[in-house]
């Protein structure tokens, strides 16, 4: 694990001190102004699309074509793919990562047991690429669908043995020091919480309508119980796509630059309940989401956008049964979430009606018994009916309730993005994009602030931009 | 299409003269005698896993990991990755490929129907990569694990409205003037034909063991009534990459370079079949006969080896059933095919034994139980059970007997291999080691004996390699 992190570490430098250019924050702002792209970036940003799989990008490339013109349009995906990452655990669980073991690898750089959150096998805390920038006097910040203490971005800003530990999470969030986290989760933050937050300075958002004038370079927004409502059954709302561009706006006003992970977290979601429609729609405020990033990165080309995903979600495939179709028009005229048609079927006499409209197509009078029977033994097998119905229709199929351990693709810009070329490990995508932050040394203060932080992480606390040299006398 | 074309014809072109360097096969036999990579090769290497989707190659990795080291060990394909292609057909055959129509797009750069054999959708010819290399002068060669004239090698060699014109596929063959053709399908070469490919010159051989001492320039080997025996029952034998090893030697004679085809064939049938056994068997001889080729690239630096896959099968994934597992140690003690295994068990009354024995592990006496069952409906059912018991075992999950419109990846190595970076369609791959052929001018002669084809040939005959800024006159 040293040899390959130092090894990447080194080629980083070498490519940097190869071409001769200094950090884009360090004192050479004629860079940017000049209109060339840095070799290293001031800004990094880092998406997520949780579950997230080949089969999920290729999908939805087929689910977005217009079927009027003869060619099929090309997504972001495809206009921003540069290479592949394996995902497999820490060895104790063994190829098939959970989001957890994946977010820490992703955030630290170490692979770890599947729930750890930026732990190591030892339960030891390992340092985060936003420990790492806050030390560097970087701002950072989160945007995801998810609860903001779920798995991918806890493992981002802190340490637990267990994911499964939310209100622990919650609560060591506040000793972060991460300026913009904006997601779900207000079950998680009682408002003794909330006010210590603001305590220390963060704007509390209790409501979406608040996000717009939010100000404060401090800010903690949680529009949701826990995860943010499905995109599909709030068509045009694009919340993550807001988020995004609000974090962008208050993370910039950090002269030395920031860390934003924005996460599409309720594509996984989707995928363990084998929900095609549901996914699809979180596909596509996700790729919005990146669409936002790409113009931001594009007004400034110190940006370097990453996006990938932590492991595969559910074995989805592109027709299913033998049959060489898949049929998108089932799948976008599909108007609702499945579990929405089902409670809705459940209350209503004509409810056939009721479905038939909300999936798009007319029963057959096969398919209308077969509903009729789940409909009589509740919402959640209703729902599976109603998601099965689909899948024949569409020809989707589905191996699993919980993820596979297939490469996730790498999708990037900017500056720095061919680092990322090729095949390579997700620690790989950590150790690179950390040796791209600037040197410590710029940040005493904050490095003496963060003393308590030092004394945990034991394991990890690599100066990644020292030499190549040096770092054989590191003892990890 | 034609566009899309263009662009990268232009791109090529564009890339070659930036750097100034002439094709490897024009007169600067120089530049590969002083061990410099040339920008343009002069012999191509194109490999194709069919079927061969991106958890294949994943699985291949954990499939072949060493479980006494602590570090999980990268595969050739991990080594070689550069890029990803999309692999729908053309629009009347909807997202999900054949091999017919995906070996079309790779051989030609333009999309057709399912089953068809290099004709456009109106099933008039279009030249593929292989003539226009015959008419640049440089040899042609298939080597695969299926018939010789199976779905892939035919659209590379040939045209057919049909993939399922077998006998009509074989004796155009003839006409081809393909240099060296290895595989399986003696049932569709009768004496008469085989006579008739002597008559031109062809040395036959009919059986493997005389592979090693074939020393003329044009071959045609059949070595299995259809296609070859599954890897696994062979261990050792390595025909597909003694036939890769054969193929490279015999078309180096050929001064002016050549393109060569290698088919892992039956990673597809394998896969159609759900056998995960077989399937990573069929990866494992596969991946051997790319490493054949990596060698012979290492020493002929002027080899562009490509290497991809026309489409995923199966929907196979790693990891089933709400498990984050995937227990390769079953897969591995599986000693032969589970056909094999079934035949067997059919035999011997002592049934559990031979099973348990060829299996590697001991069946649980509901297992034992279930496969009893199976037993008694025959081979075929016996078959199933054995391989869904091995799936149940090792956490492996498919979704179809048939293909899967995820997107393939693409592995490259030499020059101009960065051509293929990042996103691009399958007809792109075509489209780009076409512009990669040397200018036609070169062989006068051999462009008037293939007048024939020409004529047939209305609707893709662009010179690929003539100044960019020429082909929006083409009408097609
Ligand atoms: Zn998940
Ligand atoms: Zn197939």
């Amino acid at each position: 694990m040293t040899l390959t992190r130092s090894l990447f570490t080194g080629l980083a430098l070498l490519s940097s001190a190869l071409l001769g250019i200094a950090h884009a924050n360090d004192d050479s702002p004629g860079l940017t102004m000049m209109g060339t792209t840095p070799s290293v970036p001031k800004n990094i940003v880092i998406m997520i699309g949780d579950g997230m799989g080949p089969a999920y990008t290729s999908a939805y490339r087929y689910y977005k074509n217009n079927p009027d013109t003869e060619e099929i349009e090309q997504t972001v995906f495809d206009r921003l793919l540069v290479g592949s990452a394996s995902t497999y655990p820490a060895k104790i669980s063994g190829y098939v990562t959970d989001s957890a073991a994946a977010a820490t690898a992703l955030a630290t750089g170490i692979k770890s047991y599947n729930g750890a959150v930026s732990v190591d096998i030892h339960k030891r805390p390992i340092t985060t690429i936003m420990e790492q920038a806050k030390k560097r006097g970087l701002a950072t910040g989160i945007a995801v669908t998810s609860q903001i203490n779920h798995a991918t971005p806890a493992a981002f800003l802190t340490h637990n043995e267990s994911r499964r530990n939310y209100d622990e999470i919650a609560k060591s969030l506040l000793n972060t020091d991460t300026d913009v986290m904006l997601g779900g989760g207000k079950r998680y933050f009682p408002a003794k919480l909330i006010q210590q937050f603001e305590a220390k300075g963060y704007q509390y958002l209790s409501d979406f309508s608040q996000l717009e004038t939010a100000s404060s370079p401090k800010v903690i927004g949680l529009f949701a119980d826990v995860q943010l409502p499905w995109a599909i059954n709030e068509r045009g709302a694009h919340k993550l796509s807001k988020m995004t561009s609000k974090a962008l706006e208050l993370l910039s006003k950090n002269q030395d630059g920031f860390v934003l992970l924005v996460e599409g977290s309720l594509i996984d979601w989707a995928g363990h309940n084998n929900d095609i429609v549901t996914a699809m729609a979180e596909m596509d405020e996700f790729a919005n989401a990146i669409e936002v990033v790409e113009q931001y990165a594009r007004q400034h080309n110190d940006t370097l956008m990453l996006v990938t995903a932590d492991h595969n979600t559910g074995g989805l495939s592109i027709g299913a049964e033998g049959e060489y179709i898949w049929k998108t028009d089932i799948i976008n005229g599909v108007s609702t979430s499945p579990d929405v048609i089902a409670t809705r079927a459940l209350k209503y006499d004509d409810w056939q009606t009721k479905v038939s409209d909300a999936l798009g197509f007319k029963l057959s009078q096969n398919e209308e018994t077969q509903l009729s029977l789940a409909r009589m033994q509740g919402v959640e097998v209703m729902t599976t009916a109603i998601k099965n119905l689909i899948d024949t229709r569409s020809f989707t199929g589905w191996t699993t309730g919980g993820h596979t351990g297939v490469d996730v693709q790498i999708f990037a810009s900017g500056p720095a993005s061919t680092l990322f070329s090729g095949f390579q490990d997700n620690t790989d995508i950590a150790n690179k994009l950390m040796s791209l932050l600037p040197k410590e040394a710029k940040v005493v203060n904050q490095v003496k602030q963060s003393s308590t932080i030092d004394k945990r992480v034991e394991v990890n606390d690599i100066e990644v931009n020292e030499p190549v040299v040096d770092t054989p006398t590191l003892n990890n």
